[in-house]
């Protein structure tokens, strides 16, 4: 982060302060939540959950700290969520109850897709979720909330105006400006640019793409690509996408029906998601078009298109099923085209080869977007960053939505075109950016100085020396939160050298060994081919055990399991220079 | 693979067979060898190993499985080495053994490299390594070899013409065509036209970079770029890349002396082979260049450069350590300038991601390829492909080092220039591809009108109907191949969900339990918040014991081992959705 020169001496406390904090979505791509909060009033953009790293195996879902805002929940005057993308969305269930049940407040589609979820949970009758129109004006407590369209691969994407005491706020959601969007909703470029000419305070804006020089591509060249392939194929075309890319499943029904072919679904989410823009009538096909995928036998080849999960290579989706010859109503063999429309999510490379290879193996032909442009982002590249910075032409800059190094580009980025380099936030989750208006001559002159932005109020800005709470939770199974770094530093020490557990039994009166100590081990050599390194072991402990009841009673057995932890760990390095997890056990009888 | 049309009646047989094997590194970036065979005679090209993926926790390596050299070892003529990267050298130590120690042949970098390696096994005595010259010819059995220099990022890089009585077989090694290399040894390109000319039966080429159109950048690029980041730094520059990329090693150096910076070098491997390279007089520096790293205090910030290991975001290397605060010498601090001189291998994105997160927040400036170009790959793109396989001009072509899909692509490739798509031979690791002599004048035919090739000798090729043994072989601290599928399915479902031992002691007169079941487990919950479920489930387990004894005496334990695997795996997913390893243990006393 830049060192903010603080030479100016502050007056003493002028107004309230307002504070901006992204609690969460700056250290990873994923769980998005930001707090903004004046006096007694908070307001918290999106509550997104995120996919495990490698680093936390077994873990199902990574969500956002939200200890400040129960804390603080009779201070929530809403829940505003940008968009239906579980990255924004998907840690609602499970903090509802917690936070009092704040009030939803979202655009058509992104409400539906909330309540099914919600519903999953048995939790849509307690929450209440408020409809709004892009167009709408929230009154919040002490916040004006006005909204403006942003094209994303989903529709009813936005962005939001947060008009405060000190000036604008502007939070872009995951945003990309594409002049020809599938769902013919263009940005609304004149809200934006109209906040800007009011003066913008800050602007929060999406850095996924911050690495990526140029514009994305638009969501029409992608269904003109998808199209020539079904100009070109003669068997089955097998896509696979994201779920939640809405708009890619509607470019490629849009493809099946342009060409005549039937489609199937598969994918529980995928289906789940179809159903919902169908029936809420984000998309309109002809009722004939979907066949049910155990029917596609029915059908030549060249009449079947299908639509499923797996892209990024997840063994038990449908295309991952398939690809291991397990999927019970698609068999993939020669003359199929399998497109894997999306990109690997970092951390998915390897599995999306693996899936690839396999696909080869069984006779498809695979295109995916290195070599053919079937996915298009849904995030903003440099120059469209540039132009979203341009039209808010904030005071001060904080990219959100990314991992530091995302962050730090776009803070480049945001240098590069004007945005003074102390002006520009890069934090991290949990940081308190405070402002507050101070009406110090200083201050005064130099908000007059930026000539980059619209925003006049004399401020002081400064990073509040405490961070809140902003760890990772983990959601594992039922547990929210129970799986710490303890259990996960245990289950990765058993994946590397397994484990060994050593159970000796003891006469109580006579110190003497019950029968053979017991070893029970899993993943550290496969015992029936050990017998020798067994037997040496037993009489190991055999030896150590003698020892240290030959001293006559002890109270309790802690050195007799340490020197077991030792010795036989150390032995066992000694012979196989690997490391099991050593856990001895005594039993007393 | 394209299915070969065989429609023309075989004679019998003619001459002997030529069998080509490539016994690894078609399924994989890495582990490479192919083997070369007609009638007593065979000859080996490389034997290097390939690092794990994440479905192999704790496993250090991975080599090619031998057991058809081991069975054929007294054929073995000579084991050539195209290069010393490890993925083409790093199995030797382990196999020459059972090899019975066949003499390797090989250029004198690659040939010291070995020879360190050997050392450190000390096996150094007991292998012979021939040095040879890229003009030498040799003579090995039945085959007659000359080389080709090709550019790699390392020196000494060959390619193989390989003569056999059905005509020549060019082996690529790892090959990029750059005019421009840094060490000043072009491709001998008039050597590929020659043998092209002569009639090359089958070309086997590299397919690491199939996927990437046009050609790949040279290294003096690479140069101009880091110079002009040196001409830019104020700070230290700390530049972190591949331990055997001798070329961007000698650039870096290259730079530094043109700023009047000194060089510190830290990490093991790097070390050992810049020294190599400098005693054997691949590079040429004045002696005060280099400076021990910890001395680099000792000099202004801005006559500090600094080369190191852990571009990879491997955490025990030098940047690792760097990046978490833990390197001895070299702390990162605001100022500092950290080139990763390198590009993530597939899977290593996450790692790569942490690294650089970690360093920008040390107050870094981090440089990497994405955004500036410090990296150049060694391999061919699908440009320098088309032009080896012009300058060839093969009758089959077998794509070989990489992945399936990779593969495929390089396929495409040869068939779009036109090499018959049923003379390309997408094959597995193991298949044995087999070339015999027929002078049937239907084989004669087709041999003449072939006109993309020089080759004219009338065969007939097939892949035989067995494959050689091929799979994985892991190396895990001093075991080689004793790690299978099982003690990895053990490490892979530990990792997940933890394990939990459930430990009854029973009285072998009275049947009853003694004293309170015993729970050992790891990584499943957090023990200490977990009280009430341990105590339930020692009560169930109670329940069990006693359900199972009260029939009587038993002749073994296994029916009450199964009830407390099944009903207590049943009672704590029930509670947890968690799916623990269950281990129960009955002890008679």
């Amino acid at each position: 982060m830049s060192t903010q020169k603080q030479t100016i001496k502050p007056s003493t406390y002028v107004g309230k302060k307002l504070k901006i904090i992204p609690l969460s979505g700056l250290e990873e791509v994923g769980k998005n939540c930001t707090i903004f909060e004046y006096g007694d009033d908070i307001i918290v953009v999106d509550l997104g959950l995120m996919f495990p790293n490698e680093e936390m195996p077994g873990v199902d879902y990574v969500v956002p700290d939200i200890t400040y805002l129960k804390k603080n929940k009779n201070k929530i005057r809403g829940l505003i969520i940008t968009h239906g993308h579980m990255d924004h969305t998907g840690a609602i269930p499970y903090f509802m109850k917690e936070l009092g049940f704040p009030t939803i407040f979202t655009l058509p589609l992104t409400a539906e897709m909330i309540r099914v979820r919600l519903e999953e949970f048995k939790l849509d009758k307690k929450v209440m979720i408020k409809i709004i129109g892009p167009d709408d004006q929230l009154n919040l407590g002490i916040f004006n909330l006005s909204f403006f369209r942003v094209n994303h691969n989903i529709p009813d994407s936005v962005g939001i105006g947060i008009k405060t005491p000190l000036g604008i706020v502007i939070h872009t959601g995951d945003y990309k400006f594409d002049h020809t969007p599938v769902d013919q909703e263009p940005t609304e470029f004149h809200k934006i640019a109209r906040l800007g000419g009011e003066g913008v305070l800050a602007l929060l804006s999406d850095s996924t793409n911050s690495e990526q020089p140029g514009f994305a591509v638009s969501e029409k060249k992608i269904g003109e690509n998808l199209n020539s392939l079904f100009d070109q194929a003669r068997g089955r075309i097998i896509i696979s996408t994201f779920a939640s890319l809405l708009s890619r499943q509607q470019q490629i029904i849009n493809a099946a029906i342009l060409h005549g072919r039937k489609v199937a679904v598969s994918g529980y989410s995928l289906e789940k998601n179809l159903e919902i823009a169908i029936r809420l009538r984000y998309m309109n096909f002809p009722k004939d078009i979907f066949i049910p995928i155990r029917a596609i036998g029915d059908y030549p080849d060249h009449k079947i298109s299908v639509i499923c999960t797996g892209a990024q290579g997840q063994e038990t989706s449908a295309l991952g099923r398939m690809s291991k010859g397990e999927h019970r109503d698609v068999q993939i063999k020669h003359g199929d085209l399998v497109v894997l429309s999306s990109s690997p999510i970092p951390g998915n490379e390897r599995s999306v080869q693996n899936l690839m290879n396999s696909l080869f193996r069984l006779g498809a032909k695979v295109v995916y977007n290195k070599i053919f442009g079937v996915h298009a982002s849904g995030h903003a590249y440099q120059e469209e960053q540039k132009l979203m910075i341009a039209l808010s032409r904030p005071r001060y800059f904080i990219p959100i939505h990314g991992e530091r190094y995302m962050l730090e580009r776009q803070s480049d980025t945001a240098v590069s075109i004007g945005v003074p380099r102390e002006n520009s936030y890069v934090i991290s989750n949990g940081c308190v950016l405070e402002f507050i208006e101070d009406t110090n001559p200083a201050y005064v002159k130099l908000a007059l100085a930026n000539r980059f932005t619209n925003h006049k109020i004399p401020v002081r800005a400064r990073v509040a020396a405490k961070k809140l709470p902003s760890g990772y939770v983990m959601v594992d199974g039922l547990g929210i939160g129970d799986v710490g770094n303890i259990v996960l530093r245990d289950r990765q020490l058993m994946s590397q050298d397994g484990m060994f557990v050593i159970i000796v039994t003891v006469d109580n009166e006579t110190l003497d060994l019950v029968g053979s100590p017991d070893i029970i081990s899993r993943g550290f050599v496969y015992l029936r081919e050990a017998k020798d390194l067994l037997q040496e072991t037993r009489k190991k402990v055999r030896d150590i055990v003698k020892d240290h009841t030959s001293v006559g009673r002890i109270e309790n057995w802690s050195s007799l399991k340490t020197a077991l932890r030792d010795e036989i760990g150390t032995y066992l390095f000694q012979k196989t220079e690997r490391r099991p997890m050593i856990l001895p056990v005594v039993i007393e009888v």
